[in-house]
């Protein structure tokens, strides 16, 4: 019987941190970390505001986990888009329209992310956020040189310019995109903004026009 | 006699300031904005750390004045370079080449002007300067669309791909440049990085193989 209480109280626990993950979530994809305070995460996920200091040791550390979970989830959906039909060529296009689609549909969370001043602890998580970006365009450019689709260059030079040239139109403080209200989504004709950024993109890698 | 005593005040005063921007600026240059202490400064000025405080109000607007001053520096000579002989590409290439080589030289400093973590007044000196240099790539670019060496682009996008991917390329967390240590420049070989970069954004401009 013991056990089996341990077991139900494990259970609550883990739910508990669940909703308070999720929330957080919510609160930062809403306003961004700056503005996402504890005690508001905490009446959303229905608990005090102590039990979230039994689950994470700093407000510090949920959002290096809420940070942990939203760029593993943007990582992913670029690694699947990459891996796609085609030759390198087409597969960085889909990857790079899939970050700038997803990017704009969610400004806050991109912002959030890509360029929020944030807690070093949370910076830390951006630069490996970064590098795993960077190293999967790199190794799709290293494909497309040896496919001959690509001319040769530096596969990681040509990757960094890449994640420049898409973060700064996207989520930089010069994009149409940010300079629009930060809470609202651009929903409209959002496509020659996209374009524009890829085709930028895919002729500095090739020199071809497009 | 009165006011000849005024006016030497005066001039005293300026040189006081003159004397502290300067050594403000060399801290910065060496390190960065976070790790400039006033202490360090008013003792290299050879003033008191209170002197400091009568000349600027706080360490933030001591720190945005030198932003300023960096800033202006470095837009003037990207202006410079843009206004020489030659079709907008050329002059184009050498304004980024001009960009890169001193970011290159002066990593520390070029870090803290585009990437350091700073204070929210030091980040809307950060704003301007980031909207300067996009203003004057921009324009540039309108020039080539008009004289046909630029095919018929969002300029205004453009500009932004470019201040990103050179930003990254240089003084992002991913650029080697950076990789390097932080308080050495890097003085050999930067030909092949610096080349890289620019191919990446010329190409990016005009869809045509260099």
């Amino acid at each position: 019987m013991a056990y089996r209480e341990t077991e139900k109280m494990r259970m609550r626990k883990a739910e508990a941190r669940q909703r308070i993950v999720s929330c957080a979530y919510q609160c930062v994809a809403k306003s961004g970390f700056h503005s996402a305070r504890v005690t508001t995460i905490a009446a959303m996920a229905g608990v005090a505001t102590g039990t979230i200091y039994r689950h994470f040791e700093s407000k510090e550390d949920l959002f290096a986990e809420i940070f942990r979970l939203a760029t593993q989830r943007e990582v992913d959906k670029v690694a699947e888009a990459l891996s796609t039909q085609g030759d390198a060529t087409v597969r960085l296009e889909a990857a790079l329209r899939q970050f700038a689609e997803r990017a704009l549909r969610g400004p806050v969370m991109a912002w959030s992310l890509i360029a929020e001043p944030v807690d070093p602890k949370v910076e830390e998580e951006r630069l490996a956020y970064r590098q795993a970006y960077a190293e999967l365009f790199e190794k799709a450019i290293s494909e497309g040189i040896e496919e001959g689709c690509i001319p040769e260059q530096d596969a990681r030079q040509s990757s960094t310019c890449l994640v420049g040239a898409i973060a700064e139109s996207l989520v930089g403080p010069l994009s149409p995109a940010q300079a629009a209200s930060q809470a609202e989504p651009i929903n409209d004709n959002y496509e020659p903004l996209v374009n524009s950024i890829l085709r930028f993109c895919i002729q500095g890698l090739t020199g071809t026009r497009r």
